[in-house]
């Protein structure tokens, strides 16, 4: 499965679609490049997964409709980072290895941006023009607002996400977890083929709860990669859930999410989607391994377990 | 023409509708009382114009569909204040005669809740389930994106308005115009009767043109307003256009738009419209008029012939 033709495909779409008014650079600049690109990837390749041919050729066509909804959950996801970066809320002063927007240009412009991103994100929905298009909105606009990734924001500034695992999971599932699961729908969703309800339903909740899982893992994994710095500060070795009491619980966590993940993947046969998630294993992998010294520094985690479980996924 | 009735009926809706998690005081604080709910009033106005029975009767029903539009501009017109009035923006420690939401409550929270009710007024907009929803959706993220909204606040924000009457007038183009065109339109297209497509298209167009000088002149006269205040900071009194020569382009600004309005109204028999305008300026009128002493202080306006043009809607 030719992930870099997904990856690239992602990044001449969003240069195409980025706004252009009334700070193209501020928008490039908090955009582009795209990190690691796994939403709109995900986006991608369900809906590879669910459509007729399965062999990616829709990527030759710049207009696409999926290519909007691709685009859509990625400068939503840029929205927020540049929103999280202020200094009333995370006050970072990098991103991806160079400097937060607010602090390359200032704080209102990123601000502003932000908030143009996210009615971009709105734009770019709605150019898909599909029967789906009142369900995505429904979806996208409940899932990654106040009762959705909001409450995550809220649970994370507001420190509860730190009172126990429980609350832990529950930040998680609303911050990063309701994205995805938007990418994994709205990819699924995208195809217009015919569908009996009873499956479309069923289909639905069965993805719903894949991209629940995936969320979960993917951020449980973000907070272990972050061992991997050298020097972190007193707040990251406070707050990060794999220096507590609840280690054991994350792994845990993640090994019954990872067995749900597999159990989807294989009932339904998500080929695309998982090349797409044991690509990125695989980074997470040599991530943990380079950066095993410093984990071991930072805490007592055997990892052994933890690379096993990575490579699940890839068998 | 009950305006009480329409006012009282689009407060209930926004007490149901307004999001409750996960900080249900701040986003109450931020949207109610909703000040003139000017931009409401137009939709739900409008909409009744090009109805069937033109009575409101529609009030009693609090699921109508068109609450919802109503809403919807109401709750993405309170996202803009909330981020206008943090530190980084314009700095107002003050909203509607009360603490603005960052200094009651703090800076974070008024950023995600803003945040929030920009995702919220889509969300609001979804439950429109009607054949114009794409098309509403569109004209929606695109007139109040970065190519409508956000370019009135960049302009305001990089002091770029203040360089002549042309980039004032833009300004306001972008970041009141573009909101009060998409409550109107919203409230057109709300209506699901037959209707030929090339009507469809020119009222559209003509309905687009009124929103723009309703909203040029709504904020020319707020400009004008804040002038009976008896203490201006030195910020205010170096920005206001009607303390620059270009008053008398602003006084020109208003008859040219007011003209047009009067024609629009006139031709759609837009008797609703009408009445929620008339009302607006009347209120315009008393505070100019109990005011007058201070705005003589601070300039040399001649409201005579302002008054008189804002008497003209009500022949």
């Amino acid at each position: 499965m030719n992930i870099e033709k997904i990856v690239k495909n992602i990044e001449n779409h969003l240069e195409l679609v980025i706004p252009k008014h009334p700070f193209a650079e501020v928008y490039k600049y908090g955009v582009l490049p795209p990190g690691k690109a796994f939403r709109p990837q995900l986006v991608t390749a369900i809906y590879n997964d669910f459509s007729k041919q399965r062999d990616l050729s829709f990527l030759d066509n710049s207009k696409t409709p999926v290519n909007y909804l691709a685009s859509a959950v990625e400068i939503h996801h840029a929205y927020t980072l540049l929103h999280d970066d202020l200094p009333s809320m995370d006050d970072d002063d990098e991103r991806r290895g160079k400097a937060s927007t607010h602090i390359k240009y200032n704080e209102w412009k990123a601000l502003l941006a932000g908030d143009g991103l996210q009615t971009a994100s709105f734009a770019l929905l709605s150019k898909f023009n599909g029967k789906n298009l009142s369900l995505m909105l429904k979806f996208f606009s409940w899932a990654l607002g106040p009762k959705g990734l909001i409450q995550g924001q809220y649970l994370d500034l507001s420190e509860e996400m730190t009172n126990g695992i429980d609350e832990l999971i529950l930040t998680h599932q609303y911050k990063t977890a309701r994205l995805i699961q938007t990418s994994i729908l709205l990819g699924f969703w995208a195809n217009e083929e015919e569908r009996s309800s009873k499956d479309f339903y069923r289909i639905s909740k069965e993805l719903f709860r894949l991209g629940h899982c995936v969320g979960v893992v993917f951020q449980l994994l973000d907070d272990l990669t972050e061992l991997v710095d050298d020097e972190l500060t007193q707040h990251e070795l406070a707050v990060n859930p794999w220096l507590t009491s609840n280690s054991d619980k994350c792994f845990n966590e993640i090994l019954i999410d990872l067995e749900k993940i597999e159990s989807i993947i294989k009932k339904e046969n998500l080929v695309t989607t998982k090349a797409v998630l044991s690509n990125y294993f695989g980074k997470i992998e040599s991530l943990l391994t380079s950066g095993e010294d410093n984990i071991v520094k930072h805490s007592k985690i055997d990892l052994v377990p933890v690379i096993s479980l990575l490579n699940r996924i890839n068998r």
